[in-house]
């Protein structure tokens, strides 16, 4: 654990600046306005420890796959998010000497980010020998001309006189530290020194996935006019150069404006009048008028998703900062992108998509923002379906599979174990499904679009099951779990019981689907009675003298013990033990019987839950950032409010205090909906289905009270929780009946009711 | 399957050349002695598609691992046989023109290795347009001056004239295909003109291992006599040049005499020093008396071990290959040395040694060869000690653990599912002291060096295995047996067989240990009694119903079928399927049950032979080269004689015939012993325990008859069999009792008796 920012309800701050903990404090600040964004590196420059990262969202480069024992069914590329061109550069020299925070003296060093505005601002004075110069940096990818970053920069001269010299910088020659075989990803396409812009190209590839372009333009302004520098450019590189002479007490203020087009929305011949038209458009306003248009989409979202904490600071800082850093990724404009797991803050995972983003951030989505949103990624894996039909084809099977890592469809991951196992993926994808249509209350997708999706998985999983004839049941052999800490094992319970799940539920639409989804799929009778047979004989392992669903078949074999027992200098286990001894010990990375328990709450009762919570979470050591919070919900329910509250702690945090000490790769994006699925569905005990909404809240013993919205089915309904009960208000929308504890309340606009446990 | 050679008892000949078949050529003319060995290369180079490949015997570099998702406990490196400088190297220039195969218009063409005598020869008529020129090669690895090679070359002018250029080459300018980083090997250290020599090391590494330093030195005779050309060198090169014009009807023929040292044997300093006296001493006698030399050691080599075969010539060549081939790899001069997959043959699997010697290899070695060559290859398990006891630490684990692949007794492999988990290696490894100790009737290695290999295994086993609370034996979790068509699966019958066996030989020897050995060790009462606890209470699959032992825990839930659903263009398996639909059908790629039975042949009964032939062999696909024989000794035993034969075809002419598909790669050398255990084993019944030596011989429908001799215990015993029946003769030795069916028959030095079934 460290702890780098100082607490804050809507800020990060810090005032120290130390070079050891620079890639965290990088990862920390990263900012991104689900176009593009990038990590925290500093625009002057820093010639000390760092990860350079700047992504354009859906820019990718299939990396050639790299292994070192080849399997049948490998994928051929490894889909890589990229390092793209800079362009906060703005490389300065002080009477010649160059900028750098890894060398030179600086005192007075702040940096912050202001959750609330999306604005990233840092200061600190140069102590040279002939000059004390004070540098005031800020920096923000507007919200709205998503093509847009601003960047300010001022110097102020408090001693001695400064030769200023101050560069204004687009630079396409970046790698990635990730790359496979130390190959560049770009090809410098052009620069223009007249229009201060330089376009690239990813490299040619043979795997037939897109090329992309990109151009970047850049235009300076001082006192709110553009003025022109000398421009210089060499290979992927311009650079516009400024002047000035300051003395003591005098200043010198410029605003960085630049404009990203790609070719996922411009074609690569338009792009330098698209970026003519967007840079215009963009200064037709002050840097700080489009700063308050950026805030102010910033404060409406706010306002519908704020989660306040009171008498636990750190916790306020943590759940903002957590809902900010999945905002600035992904807020559903474009239905082409999703949810990487580091989002735009590092390189690590390349990939775009895993089944987190509907397993782990489809329920809080639909809470925090309007169901558009959660179509968008529903329609994202629409749109991939051929991709998935693909993939089933590489395992010799029918129907479609989702991938576990994928940018386009097509599965890039390759370890066996996980590729071609941890299917359980395609079941948990089609459950955002259900979860959206139960919820919103909106079942035209699951009609048409989302029945696509629902046969092709259900045709995967008729021929993925086999018959044991000696069981008379259906099984599904080879598998990984959830439960990343047990590879290929024999009916795994999550993995069978959302495969009967999916199947299930697929029976159960099929006859309200459209005619032309019917017309289109053409699922024949034998099918329906193939579906049918599996749903019935569907093996589940299960021991009732223990009371508890079985892991898998052979997990009460192992040499059962808590995690008690492990000394505390073996964990994090995957740091310290070999595979195979992690394989065959009953520990449990994240939550694999817990998670179908969660998924399908309502189907179990107080009992089993207990029983198998209690048989499982001991032996869970959490060492995946997706574990805690659903161990949280659960103990919540089960009146466990410590365990709960200890369990949320692990997840609320987790970068801002580097819990599992990789935050320096780049934040864990798509585990930052697990502070707020623990308070909402844990402490405030939410779950809905097709009756409605309930609420079980409690209040952790450290508070003194939380409060947060949610939009439900067109109305935003604000609950409070303090130790005199619950609040409940319907801010907007019309009358809704919402259960609390045992009791129904009916409220209307405007309306706030007050309940009492 | 391709057949290239033509048909004849004692040589591979071939009077047609296809460039399409070059690599498959080079492997099928390889070389070797021992110490050193090569493919079949052209001498005077070849442009087109060919794997050059020179290779010294424990001579290795460490390739840095190669991985696409690293696992905590993967080896650092892997190391690899590495392609050595060449020394065939003759470049020839006919009136300028450079001499290439892969271009040049030849005629007459014929390519022929000498299986007694271990000689390669080739000749062609060149077809120029201004001249014909037959060429005729020869070359041999010396048996008698392991660092010699010779080669010798004759041009005879059939029409018009020609100004030849012979250029005797030494060139370290080598690469190794499956280098994991396109890295070179090697550094050059320098050339000397004077004496015809290059120096080369292997470049430095930082994984502790050693650098090898190699030294090579040519020299030429023309008519016996040293001549001396034209010398040049670059780096790692050195060049002597030798031009004779030739009217029609005139011959030259030159000897290249080479010298090759290296540091495993020879300090750097003194390496020209001690090439210089082996030249010498090489230059003593000419290549006629050297090759003479040569092939009376094969002659009598081939006198203690010759099979055979009248009625099948096709299956004469083909046992007459394998054991030239594994002789020329292996015949136990130096405990430093193992028998790698590929021998001398190709890069491909990289480390010297695998489990296959001890399972595969040693039964065969034991009755062709001296015991000391059998004792040899204990020795190097037990030099290798530490790097197992290195390779349980790595695991977390007590004990030694042998490796899956190595050079120096340390884990080269990364495949979690291989590395940790296929470690019935540790059990079938020291399986080779109680045959040794059994066929030999010599105690001495398995009281002493043997118990530490013994006492270091059970340590392993001791520690692996948990005691299942719920099932009150031990099991063994997390394996992959011989069958790796199955990864990670829970008590391997085959496996938890060894384990056990292991323990329970390792109690019955330690009594006997050599005092030193007992205070070596240190083996306490309470790891005895562990040790015996764990024999009595190991749990060992089974099904009563079927009367069969369990491959493991869930085996008989699969979809169980055989062999014959698969549609043929689905064969073989591995090409075919993805890793996952291989993992969960039913299919084997080795025997893994049925190679416990062979193992441990006198502990079952028939019936319980029987019934598990009958039910894994037509589940088994024999993917792996080492599978067939197996089984056709069972089947053998079982009076299946059809089936016996058939499986003892896929491994007589495996790679004669190009049965995988793979022979372009190198051979199968460790496979080699296949055909000779099918026969002897096999055909022939061969048996031995503590109380002697027996056999059930039958004949082969396609044969006549057939004849081998064996080695046992101090003796030669010589085995004919044909439609009347055997005949056994003692060629020298001690009287010897031996059963033959239910006959018991004593034998005197010089007798022979002939029996009937």
């Amino acid at each position: 654990m460290k702890r780098i920012f100082e607490i804050d309800p809507w800020k990060l701050t810090s005032h120290t600046f130390s070079k050891e903990d620079k890639r965290l404090q990088e990862s920390m600040t990263s900012l991104g306005n689900e176009y593009m964004g990038l990590r925290g590196n500093f625009e002057e420059g820093y010639s000390g420890d760092s990860l350079k990262g700047t992504y354009y969202a859906g820019v990718w480069f299939p990396d050639k796959t790299k292994v070192g024992w080849w399997k049948n069914g490998y994928p051929d590329y490894f889909g890589k998010t990229i390092n793209a061109p800079s362009f906060i550069d703005l490389p300065i020299l002080i009477n010649g000497h160059r900028l750098d925070l890894a060398t030179d003296q600086v005192s007075d060093f702040e940096l912050s980010l202001d959750m609330h505005q999306g604005l990233l601002t840092r200061s600190f004075i140069y102590e040279g020998q002939d000059c004390r110069v004070k540098f005031e940096f800020e920096r923000f990818l507007s919200v709205v001309i998503k093509e847009a970053a601003l960047i300010k920069v001022k110097a102020t001269v408090l001693s001695g006189e400064a030769d200023l010299q101050v560069t204004s910088r687009l630079n396409g020659n970046v790698f990635n530290e990730d790359s496979n075989y130390e190959e560049g990803f770009w090809d410098a396409l052009g620069e223009d020194e007249s229009s201060r812009s330089i376009q690239l190209k990813t490299k040619p590839n043979n795997f037939g996935t897109p090329q992309f372009t990109v151009l970047l333009k850049e235009s300076v302004r001082e006192d709110g006019q553009v003025i022109s520098g000398k421009v210089a450019t060499k290979s992927g590189l311009v650079d516009e150069t400024f002047e000035k002479h300051l003395a003591t007490g005098e200043s010198w203020e410029l605003e960085k404006d630049v404009i990203v087009v790609n070719s996922r929305d411009v074609a690569d011949s338009d792009q330098a009048e698209k970026a003519d038209e967007l840079m215009a458009k963009l200064q037709e306003k002050s840097y700080a008028d489009n700063l308050a248009d950026h805030e102010a989409v910033w404060a409406k979202r706010w306002e519908k998703c704020d989660v306040t904490i009171e008498g636990d600071a750190a916790a306020q800082q943590g759940i903002r900062f957590n809902i900010l850093q999945l905002f600035m990724t992904y807020y559903g404009q474009d239905p082409r992108l999703n949810i990487g797991p580091k989002g735009f803050t590092g390189e690590k995972y390349g990939g775009a998509t895993y089944w987190d983003t509907e397993a782990f951030i489809v329920p809080m989505y639909l809470a925090v923002a309007p169901k558009e949103v959660t179509r968008s990624l529903l329609e994202y894996r629409h749109e991939q379906l051929p991709g998935a039909y693909h993939n089933a084809r590489m395992q010799g099977l029918k129907g479609a599979l989702f991938p576990m890592v994928t940018f386009n469809g097509i599965e890039c991951h390759n370890e066996w174990e996980i590729t071609f196992e941890e299917i359980h993926r395609n079941a948990d994808i089609p459950f955002a499904i259900y979860q959206y249509t139960r919820y919103t209350g909106d079942d035209s997708y699951v009609k048409d679009e989302g029945m696509d999706v629902l046969v092709g998985t259900a045709r995967f999983w008729a021929d993925r099951v086999h018959f044991s004839k000696r069981k008379g049941q259906y099984m599904i052999h080879g598998v990984t779990g959830p439960n990343e800490y047990e590879n290929n094992v024999n009916n795994n319970w999550f993995t069978n019981t959302m495969a009967r799940w999916l199947l299930s539920y697929t029976l159960e639409r099929w006859p309200l689907a459209t005619e032309a989804a019917k017309k289109r799929l053409n699922v024949t009778d034998e099918e329906l009675a193939k579906w049918q047979d599996i749903v019935d004989k569907m093996y589940l392992p299960e021991d009732k003298d223990l009371g508890i669903f079985v892991q898998h078949d052979t997990f009460l074999d192992k040499d059962i013990r808590s995690k008690d027992t492990i000394p505390a200098d073996q964990l994090p286990l995957n740091q310290h033990w070999s595979w195979d001894k992690i394989l065959r010990s009953p520990f449990i990375k994240q939550a694999d019987v817990l998670q179908g328990i969660y998924f399908l709450n309502d189907r179990y009762t107080k009992e089993q839950k207990e029983k198998n919570f209690d048989f499982y979470e001991p032996m869970t050591v959490h060492e995946s950032s997706l574990s805690p919070s659903i161990h949280s919900i659960l103990a919540a329910e089960l009146g466990k409010q410590d365990k709960a509250v200890e369990l949320y702690e692990r997840t609320a945090r987790l970068d801002l205090d580097n819990y599992n000490n990789d935050t320096v790769d780049g934040l864990h994006i798509t585990s930052m909906s697990g502070s707020w699925l623990s308070i909402v569905q844990g402490f405030a005990g939410m779950r809905y289905n097709e009756k409605g909404v309930s609420f079980a809240p409690f209040l952790p013993k450290k508070w003194t009270g939380y409060s947060f919205k949610i939009n439900y089915q067109g109305r935003i309904l604000a609950v409070a929780v303090d130790k005199d009960g619950a609040k409940l208000t319907l801010v907007s929308g019309n009358d809704l009946t919402v259960k609390v504890w045992d009791q129904e309340v009916t409220l209307k606009e405007g309306q706030t009711q007050c309940l009492k446990d």
